[in-house]
């Protein structure tokens, strides 16, 4: 199978969104913005060996692949539009290509994404996804729009995903069952599309959980010229498998780090006025999405860890980093 | 020097132009396509030892990743807006960021296409671009107008970077002037910007050339559902190198190779109606850009190629393909 007739079995779709004007199979793809709506682009490449395991399900795999995408422009409080795919395969592997396929076109469709254009060559396999996203101007939620006394909160739950790697990674172990509940979030991550654009206008600054929560949490405060607080107490309850990884003996340091710097989370940490902690719970119920406040904003740069009792907590929390 | 610090240094830039409201360092960059306009989108992903040579110079690297991105654009028709990158490094390497960072910026400045977000990873070296573009509705030139009657031309010249592939490769030898001739095209590209924007509205039919001009030609036909008769006599001085090539002893054959099969030329093949050649002549003398007659569109499908007196020319023309 060649490359052309590659893209045409597993990679073209007829545009089905009266924003798509022509989708793949020409130079470029051609897109009819909501007029007056600001596009917001992201790109992410992702590496076997780095990102994902050799021999991943190819499934999962293409529904993680466009996830992490559809991340950033939920912490940017956009609507998905459309999407392009560049492709880098060892082989030709047509089972391979047909999982990916449907794993990454599932998410595209219920995200309302079109798969609008891609590149395919032969090496190293690699997944390079461009998103891109529709929001009204002045209502993108950034990273520098924290201000001191804004309430600090995350969606959903943090820490599974970096539970799961440390078992996979043979550092610890867990039973097979908390393996597979945690490994789901690794595999398979939801991003917080709906609750990102019912922030949109509500909270003062976003970003999505990737790196690990203070590690990005670090880039909204250094953007935001500000430092903040963290409740531990508060934060830890968000690791879903919790009780059945203390009962698995997993100690509960590695616990805390999992929540506070595991990554892959792909959550949503933001603020807001405490005066909008309505209109949170308002945007958390309307899409049916756990919201659970952490800490606020302080005007003393750096980020302060609080235990029990209010006393401070001290550890290294290194967030992932592809140089350091 | 870690990876938030890497693109700080190399690859962050002010957003200088009115329709990039965000450039990079956010979750997503924000653009403001001009009211009405389409958004015209490609990618490309160029792999070490795939689409460039291990130890490429970086600075020509970081033009030609670019260039072969808007030149996607130019064959649409569009005018360039904004990029992004993604860039995987097996090691940092301070002097090969500058250079790539030199060479890609250079050309993103003179084509007025802003650098406005990315993602970096540690990996076998990789460099993935998505270009955005503006384009009128209606006007973009698409690979499916091509209709019988149409003439057919392409722009600038064609094969010396596959001449230059040819030497590298080992498979002939050239004298060092030529090869060094012959090189910079297949090295520093220039994507046929002014040309494709003037060619908009006049043009019917365009791709641009980067696998080879008969597999190239042969998508526009597939998609218009047509056939074309090229004249070689007409193709074949398109090679800039020509004369030299004879006097080297390359063979006659592997001249024409170059020039209909040779691939990396990232010209524009183009048609128009015959009725419309004082435009094409027009837009050719305001883009300051040569543009040749080499056949025409025909209703029989296929490709016929004619020789000295009309006769026709009978070869394998075979074009890139990863996968083939």
């Amino acid at each position: 199978m060649g490359e052309f007739e590659l893209i045409d079995r597993y990679f073209r779709r007829t545009a089905a969104s009266p924003q798509v004007a022509l989708g793949v199979g020409d130079d470029c793809a051609l897109l009819q913005p909501t007029p007056g709506r600001q596009l917001a682009v992201s790109t992410d490449l992702l590496l076997e060996g780095r990102h994902f395991f050799p021999g991943a399900d190819p499934r999962a795999l293409g529904h993680k692949a466009l996830a992490v995408n559809l991340s950033d422009l939920a912490a940017c409080g956009a609507r998905p539009l459309a999407f392009t795919l560049a492709l880098a395969l060892p082989a030709v592997d047509e089972t391979w290509l047909a999982g990916l396929s449907q794993g990454l076109l599932a998410l595209a469709d219920a995200s309302g994404c079109a798969l609008v254009g891609g590149d395919t060559t032969r090496g190293p396999l690699a997944i390079g996804i461009t998103v891109f996203g529709e929001v009204e101007p002045g209502k993108a939620l950034l990273r520098s729009g924290a201000r001191a006394g804004d309430d600090l909160y995350v969606s959903g739950s943090l820490g599974d995903a970096r539970l799961a790697l440390e078992a996979l990674q043979g550092r610890i172990e867990l039973p097979p069952g908390l393996l597979a509940s945690a490994r789901q979030r690794l595999d398979t991550p939801q991003p917080r599309l709906a609750l990102g654009q019912a922030l949109a206008g509500v909270a003062t600054a976003a970003i999505d959980v990737s790196d690990g929560l203070l590690g990005d949490l670090g880039h909204v405060l250094k953007q935001s010229n500000v430092g903040a607080t963290v409740d531990t107490l508060a934060a830890l309850p968000l690791l879903d498998n919790l009780q059945a990884a203390r009962a698995a003996g997993v100690d509960e340091s590695l616990l805390l780090q999992c929540v506070l710097a595991g990554g892959d989370d792909y959550e949503l940490a933001f603020t807001a006025l405490p005066s909008h902690r309505d209109a949170v719970a308002t945007a958390a119920k309307a899409t049916n999405t756990r919201v659970t406040r952490i800490g606020s904003i302080d005007s003393q740069p750096g980020v302060r860890l609080l235990g029990a009792g209010g006393q401070p907590v001290h550890g290294r929390f290194a967030s992932f980093d592809h140089f350091a």
